[in-house]
């Protein structure tokens, strides 16, 4: 029983949000600096990415957090703070400058970096801007939102309400993706936010086996982060009875959790650097939850398809060919493929071979912002869900000349 | 002591070649039918694409050499008999049509076919063309090289005269590539001759273990192909001693092969569909081959890395971040980086850090052609070279519509 709510990561009881311009961009109409803070302690759980290149704010943050709770969060854009040889130095200092301003142990604080790799990170625009960052505290999860956004076009946050056992509590959250994505056990950056009391040790597996299943299952251009981060805070402000273990409550939590990173991978991966469509390949009838993971990931990263996407041409001998060098075991003689929007459905291919459709019906459906990829593998009962995006001249562009 | 010569698949004695417009294609400008063909039964060795798809002429090729030789290639494009209820039917009739009007055992023609995937083939304008395909056979490689081509821009071909015991041998190839292109054990659509004597069962292994360093370190694009075959005939008119072991005679004749396929990966790569530059990444201090390889790779597969490439921006973040996200054990504290071109070298990166490097040498190095990306491990002494090209608009544009 969810409910969709206003205010993003302010949603839930006792969460504040800002974010500021502090001069890391130059841009001075792009904030750059973005901050989530919790009245009280909250237990933390994350994941990060598995890029053998981390960001310094990521060790930082995961010796921060070892304890399972923290209050706040702080996140820079324009500036990945990686590669630099004094980056879990800006990255600690960042955290005790914050601490200091709101009165908390810097071991509470959760900090993270995205934009450029390998740029030294000055810590003189991020000491100038806390000030301003934390008087400005208040119901503003946009700011935030905005102030982690790097080459991202649009807001992507979102918030529900939700039952614990009677108890009405709330979960929101923010997200930055765009270029650089292909999670893998981790993501983008996405900071989750709740009132729900649920321990910290229950809300670290909640989030490692959500991920699996949204996160991971998003892809715009292969390219695994190496600032990749998912945050939950949850403050228990709802007051419910804390949540330590499997069962109904947890179930409730769960479910809200994953409507929220499911909207938001499907905001990431239609928000792709550069895309004009997103793309949903969802694939049943696999022999097992792993192949049909296999296969759904191997269409939503194909070049070419997500060509033939944006040119909408309904060219399915490249969902094939995709499903064929995914490495999953499939029977191509039994697959079969659909493509689907709003404007309705169009059967390409059954048993493994084309079928004749109308390319008029198929332009139609393509010509859509939102397009499903059907695939069907008669082997079983195993199903996945992937989200992926086209591929532009844009993405080109975007990606030719970024550091400048 | 190599010696590159004139005539591409013709160069070896006893070869023959040819290419007509038979009407695959609607473009009657356009040649889609090659052939070429040696005088005396040739041993014959080939890889295949690693895709579970696997177009139909590659399993009616594999059956018909599985004695070792043939006499024959014949390859159609523009349709790459791939997902077609009746495709094996089509290739074996391929097959037949052109033994009976060359006088030869079906049995002993290696067929291909590249193109579209997914529509029948008809027969009709191949049994058409098969005559005055047969009729001017003659010196033309360059006939046969355009007749496989598909988005390719330019002709690929390339021979080489080398010797074996004393005894003078040439070796020439064709390959077409463009996109779909990221071969996995075997590859796009490759043909060598070669006129040195050598036993079947040993050139299928001299092309196993090349195809490993040469054509499956080219990657355009990500998308491993359905109808990747890479063959190889030797017809032995060079005279020399059968090579049947290991030796000199043996280290001869691979070196003049991997001259070739080397030569052919640089021109598939380079000429990736829409690529303005060539791309070679190359993996020195690795703590073993497969650790270069791997890392080598993931760079050239890197969207993101194409696309600065692409804006001749030196953004080694990139570059960082795809090693760390392959997969390979490397210590990232310990890398280094450098671009080099023929206008020099900028070093961008070292132990893992960004050093001071002048931008506007680098956009002056990265504005070239041909661009080396140089790395670094400190790992041991493993080493390794992969080919790619930059990511372009013009990719987009071709692969948007590609199928009208």
């Amino acid at each position: 029983m969810l409910k969709e709510v206003q205010g993003g990561v302010c949603a839930a009881k006792g969460f504040t949000a800002n974010g500021v311009h502090c001069g890391i961009r130059k841009n001075k109409t792009k904030r750059d600096l973005a901050l989530i803070v919790s009245e009280v302690k909250a237990s933390a759980a994350a994941t990060y990415t598995q890029n053998l290149v981390k960001g310094a704010p990521l060790t930082v943050t995961k010796n921060n957090i070892s304890d399972g709770y923290a209050r706040a969060i702080i996140c820079n854009s324009g500036n990945a703070n990686t590669c630099n040889a004094n980056g879990v130095e800006i990255a600690e200092q960042t955290c005790a400058l914050l601490a200091k301003e709101l009165g908390i142990s810097s071991k509470d604080v959760v900090v993270a970096s995205t934009g450029v790799i390998g740029q030294p990170l000055d810590i003189t625009p991020i000491a100038n801007g806390i000030p301003a960052l934390v008087a400005g505290l208040g119901d503003h999860s946009d700011y935030a939102c905005e102030g982690i956004m790097t080459t991202d076009t649009v807001l992507k946050e979102i918030a529900f309400e939700f039952e614990v056992n009677g108890t009405l509590c709330r979960i929101g959250g923010i997200a930055k993706g765009s270029g650089m994505i292909h999670p893998n056990m981790a993501t983008m950056l996405v900071f989750v936010t709740t009132d729900c009391k649920i321990s910290p040790a229950t809300l670290q597996k909640a989030l490692s086996e959500d991920i699996k299943d949204s996160f991971n299952m998003v892809s715009v251009d292969g390219d695994t982060s190496t600032n990749d981060m998912v945050t939950v805070l949850a403050n228990g402000m709802a007051g419910n009875t804390e949540i330590i273990e499997e069962g109904e409550a947890l179930d409730a939590f769960k479910e809200a959790l994953a409507a929220v990173t499911k909207y938001l991978c499907r905001k990431i991966a239609g928000d792709g650097e550069g895309a004009t469509k997103l793309l949903e390949c969802k694939v049943c009838g696999a022999k097992d939850t792993a192949t049909a993971k296999t296969v759904a990931k191997s269409v939503i990263c194909s070049s070419l398809l997500k060509s033939a996407m944006f040119g909408s041409d309904a060219n399915w001998g490249r969902v094939l060919c995709a499903i064929g060098y995914s490495g999953a075991e499939v029977d191509v003689n039994k697959v079969g493929v659909c493509f689907r929007s709003q404007k309705g459905s169009v059967v390409v291919c059954e048993n493994g071979a084309g079928v004749e459709f109308s390319e008029e019906k198929a332009k139609e459906v393509l010509g859509e912002k939102e397009i499903e990829i059907l695939i069907t593998l008669g082997d079983g009962d195993g199903k996945a869900v992937a989200w992926g995006c086209d591929l532009t001249y844009d993405y080109v562009k975007i990606n030719g000349d970024y550091r400048t």
